[in-house]
């Protein structure tokens, strides 16, 4: 049996303690499969003395992570403070520089730093790691960059952000409106500190900034990607989607065009009866297309302790068994820059407006549609009660931006009461 | 960029031409992401002249595969020629014997002399992968191995035999008896040239062989398994499978209880709005659960040209990347003899059976299953035109040994007519 490989753990919250627990208790079953024992001799987080449910008092504290990198007994920095900035980057930088591999969960800081970070690393000749960044527990990093390696990868697309699956579910589930159940989220302690990261869709973002660089050989560019948040979903919207047979999911979508790479976070309608569709709560799911494979989906738990520490341990595994990859698949000097392209694929589109009650309200916007060129499939007026009558339409195949157009086009009809709500219908 | 990696193949059917043209269109594409360029010297297969839809003239030709492992030109001997033993086994052992790495689609010679055949690759230092043997193009030999190894793993569950589940969709989507889509699926091509081993379970038998090893370190066995085919499934059962919420699937289950492990491949009942329950036509499923992760589902199609050479260059990948790895993810020494145990979970299981129409009948079923120690949930009794009552039961959670310890009761009610089914009903 060989030596020991030594993790230090920066970060001791939830994830941090089911890494220390998995290498507890599963000692024999990792050095059988790894080739050499796993041991912990390194620990740091923000308070020494807090009770976490687990022993760490074998382990060398440093208050300070940075110096937990240098340390001569550290083979692999395991980096699960979060934040992308700030004592994080530090110390993977830190890490990195004193030629330690570097395992992190931390998406927030590989979106935005992941090109300077992966370069860092192939120069000093580290590993830089990062499954449980992206959907929890799923293997999905593995899959897309080993698994697929012989495709390419035509799209990926994924729900990535669990809070906000949660919450689309719950309102469906129990027939509640947003703000109500964003409250319970919030109770339940599903939200994080600023929730703007999960309803917004940043952190969902974030993973799929990920995915697409090493999807489709590019530099992870966070800001290229169209953000839109679940905070404007009424539970109207929801009912509507059911009655066309569709559901509501924040939705990751990326895709390689002849004119760029499309990539967008925003909620969007999916049959009911899809795979993604039928995903429930706080669960996952990530499905990738590669010319040669045809459609992969992945699904299981996105977050909380076992989940990610399992994600985690999978670096480590690989780390033991001597797998040298480059972060993003490929060297980071190859990553090629490639602009971000408005999505030019054609979808139908949902879109849900509330219109004065007067006579020829609707001819107007219909007429305005048929300015910007977009044809309607299906149109709803529903009852109502006061003056103002709601109205679903469902396009034919359009592009976003004949819809954006569009919803420019309605503001000078005068009928048209608040702002329209737009999602794409994407076909699964 | 360093030297080529050489690739020789041995079996120019389906998969074959598959990675060859994989090698041939993405030359830049995979040298980039596997830090060399890939090429392909030298081929087999049984007939030289044959058109296969592929510019092979550049390649070497061997008549004979156990020439082609012996090649100096060849680093990875490539056999995708099938069947369990003759010229697939003896080109498998010349290339481990000529220090080649070998990457393989063949369940059936692995799940038979998978752990001789580890043990010689191991002893010689090369690798012997087979993502391409289990689930077509879905990478779960890899999430099991490598994305799941920080787990104790619970239970695995597949759907791994796409023909199979072409046939109850198909039963179940057109009202058509078995004999009629089996036809059907022959004149398809759908079928082996012994049906036997689609139908009859063996195949996807196989494949669960290779992950039990995998997810419990046990030496494959593929005489442990419980194996019943789909022959007997009626459109009756599928209708009344439907009628409960469940869907019948050709299920393999492998979990370790304190009494060894259970694996067992047969038509189970899912509930129809599960992961499982959902699955269409040839699409496999594998459904991993682990003590940290909890459940993983992967889901893919499971045969053909494009999917199945995607999973063979998964595994060239990993071999121009550096991953060595033991072909069970441990040392094959270490691999446990563990003796097959009955299934002793407790579940509930289906039973269709035809009885005479005499008054009493339903009685004396219904003692023996008591005298068996199985109560009953649900029975049902069927509208009927001639002499014999059609009666479906589903029993409470029970184990399979008291099922058919009922089965061999009902033999002396002199009521039951011809053989009854049962099934168990698997929790998802």
């Amino acid at each position: 049996m060989s030596e020991p490989l030594r993790l230090g753990i920066a970060g001791l919250g939830t994830v941090g303690i089911g890494v220390v627990k998995i290498v507890q208790t599963h000692g024999d079953l990792l050095a059988a499969r790894f080739g050499r024992p796993v041991e912990i001799t390194a620990v740091s987080a923000r308070s020494r003395g807090r009770n976490r449910g687990a022993d760490i008092s074998a382990y060398a504290w440093e208050d300070d992570p940075v110096a937990l990198a240098r340390r001569a007994d550290v083979d692999i920095v395991v980096e699960l403070m979060g934040g992308e900035d700030g004592p994080a980057l530090a110390l993977t930088r830190a890490a990195i520089a004193a030629g330690k591999d570097v395992v992190t969960a931390n998406k927030a800081m590989l979106a935005i730093h992941g090109q300077g970070l992966a370069e860092e690393a192939e120069a000093a000749g580290v590993a830089l790691r990062f499954e449980a960044a992206v959907a929890g527990g799923i293997p999905v990093i593995k899959a897309l960059t080993e698994g697929l390696a012989g495709n390419r990868i035509t799209r990926v697309m994924g729900v990535m952000n669990g809070t906000c699956n949660y919450i689309l579910t719950r309102m469906e589930d129990a027939g509640l409106p947003y703000d109500t159940v964003f409250d319970e989220a919030a109770q339940l302690g599903y939200l994080e500190a600023d929730p703007n990261l999960d309803v917004g869709g940043i952190d969902a973002a974030h993973k799929l900034t990920l995915l697409t660089a090493i999807a489709f050989g590019t530099r992870p560019v966070f800001s290229a990607i169209d953000i839109e948040g679940i905070q404007r979903i009424s539970i109207d919207d929801i009912r509507h989607a059911a009655d066309l047979g569709l559901r509501i999911k924040l939705l990751g979508v990326a895709r390689m065009t002849g004119r760029g790479l499309e990539q967008s976070m925003s909620p969007c309608l999916v049959p009911a009866d899809s795979p993604l569709g039928q995903l429930k709560g706080g669960t996952n799911m990530v499905v990738i297309e590669g010319d040669s494979v045809g459609q992969i989906v992945l699904r299981g738990p996105g977050a909380g302790e076992g989940p990610t520490a399992s994600a985690v341990m999978a670096d480590v595994a690989d780390l033991a068994r001597g797998l040298r990859i480059a972060p993003f698949g490929q060297p980071a000097a190859t990553l090629e820059h490639v602009a971000a392209a408005r999505a030019t694929a054609a979808k139908p589109f949902y879109m849900r407006m509330t219109l004065l009650d007067r006579p020829g309200a609707l001819a107007r916007v219909a007429a305005a549609l048929g300015d910007a060129g977009v044809s309607i499939d299906r149109m709803r007026q529903y009852g109502h009660a006061g003056a103002d009558a709601p109205v679903i339409i469902v396009t034919h195949k359009t592009t976003r931006d004949a819809i954006d157009h569009a919803l420019d086009l309605f503001q000078g009809t005068g009928v048209v009461v608040g702002d329209p709500v737009a999602m794409a219908i994407e076909h699964v």
